[in-house]
């Protein structure tokens, strides 16, 4: 069992949220009433970009509030939206008078409370539009159901979207390219232990010793399927071969790749990923163009990983590569 | 047990090597041959820096070779030093003309063969001088062991060392600065659970329900007690005390923290102990003005943290806030 490093287990987005912003001085403060954090120098003349969610997936989204990403970022308890109000507030502090972007993962509760938010926010005259990103393939399925689950495709968008309205696009335009980030990308993700929720003894679910979670959620949701254990090399393209049935790339396309931490995987496994998805997609005559390895939107401390890959082309490569300071992205 | 992410265990550290060269094509070169990791625009005209040391503590050290800090990092396998061969080459590569500071953690085997290769490069008419990182305050003894282990700090004098040779300053000038660095900066670490070896299937060791074990080492070295597991604030305490003893601080000092995850812990919980730090050394009257939270020197997936202060002067301030372009360390 884990025993996790906690005070009042109540106590422990809001105290979490003050240490970061704490050690984060020059970049981030806090609204330690509605739990969410800003900039410190607060953005003017441009969109506002507000995201948000439950705790447990850090650094998303409070690590990438910032010069070039995120205005604002509002925190639920662990996997748990923010409310409607918190929402609302964040928006508001997210608004700098030419409206604002808010960025929402595909989760019943999320899209309800950002909804309302947005709605409610009207009524003070901010414009909002909302951008879904819903990039996770083991979810994608036909019909009325709610659709895929967002991932890790969130910090793709938080950045597309931070560059567009730092360069000074409207809101329509923000929305927009955020939208087509989002429709771009697709994630595929693994897990071989699942995640221990804070003061919970024993971890989400358990696996046989040859099984692997293939289709995990972020929230340690189980996945349709278990498949067995393979090397790192075979879980890499587990999770490559429907990425790239789905996306249906083809030699020359260049993308961006997130080989991304879901917790407790050590870079030296993550590194392996990287190494497969290389030489995989140079095999194909495709190219990694960008790359992120490292955690960016966890669970926990899932031991696991997942992969994710968009097409770039040269507005998205321009606004990927774009000047950004956030604490858990910066260059 | 753990079930790792890997190909065949003999090839992990050439293969991760290899994923982490290729996810940074714009930073980063790979030797295969010696398993050590260049700038990919090598420097000129400046004292070279190369570290290494055992693989399972990355991102250190090949997360840190670019601009600004290493120029080279050697790699042995886990938790074992690379060879003085591997050395040699690693030091020939980090020669610009101007001599190549070499910066070790102060452990037996890596002591001995970055010795061997400095002295064998003489033979080369390439000038070396040591900095031995020893900060590892759970094993400050007297008498003639060997002294205290080098942990954390390693990255304050990889950047810092990093910082003098890019402004331009001379073999010795680097190697002072660095043993200042050194001196001043101290460290103390504690686990709840150990990691496990890639391919091992328990982990290096046990600990009851209720304990915690104060002063591990980054390679699972046990500690000499053992204390009663308490809260995030009451953990801090047991890090924060025996460091505020040693450093002797004093009200109107200023020091940099590194609160390190030393593997599998959550962002939220370390936030939690950064909380803490900043309110417990307000109270004292010291400011935190420069702060690391994150993974930065880990073993392998251990469930713990490591504490690392060190006060501040304006030269250690400027060197450390000087631009830096690294895997894991960018601004």
């Amino acid at each position: 069992m884990r025993r996790s490093i906690v005070n009042d287990p109540e106590d422990l987005v809001p105290e979490a949220l003050e240490g970061l912003v704490l050690s984060h001085p020059q970049l981030l403060d806090l609204d330690a009433q509605h739990r969410f954090v800003t900039r410190r120098q607060r953005a003017r003349g441009k969109v506002g970009l507000v995201s948000g969610g439950g705790s447990g997936h850090e650094p998303l989204h409070a690590g990438f509030v910032g010069t070039g990403m995120l205005d604002v970022a509002v925190a639920g308890a662990v996997f748990a939206s923010p409310t409607a109000l918190q929402v609302l507030e964040a928006t508001k502090a997210a608004d700098a008078g030419r409206g604002v972007v808010q960025i929402v993962k595909n989760y019943t509760g999320d899209v309800l409370n950002f909804r309302i938010a947005g709605e409610i926010s009207g009524d003070d005259a901010i414009e909002t539009e909302i951008v879904l990103v819903d990039d996770d393939l083991a979810t994608d399925r036909d019909g009325d159901g709610p659709g895929r689950r967002g991932t890790a495709a969130t910090v793709i968008v938080e950045k597309v979207c931070g560059a567009a309205a730092e360069e000074g696009a409207d809101l329509q335009q923000v929305a927009a390219v955020g939208r087509r980030t989002a429709a771009a990308a697709r994630t595929m993700s693994l897990a071989l232990a699942a995640g221990t929720h804070p003061g919970d003894p024993e971890p989400q679910f358990t696996l046989g010793h040859d099984e692997v979670e293939l289709g995990v959620g972020i929230h340690g949701e189980r996945a349709a399927r278990r498949v067995p254990f393979t090397s790192a090399d075979g879980l890499t393209d587990l999770l490559l071969d429907p990425l790239l049935k789905d996306l249906g790339l083809s030699r020359g396309d260049e993308v961006l790749a997130i080989v991304n931490d879901l917790g407790s995987t050590y870079p030296l496994e993550l590194q392996l990923v990287a190494r497969r998805l290389h030489h995989r997609l140079e095999g194909a005559g495709i190219t990694v163009g960008r790359w992120l390895v490292g955690p960016y939107v966890t669970s926990l401390d899932m031991h696991g990983l997942s992969l994710t890959l968009m097409p770039l082309d040269d507005e998205l490569r321009r606004l990927w590569d774009a000047p950004v300071r956030t604490p858990a992205l910066s260059w």
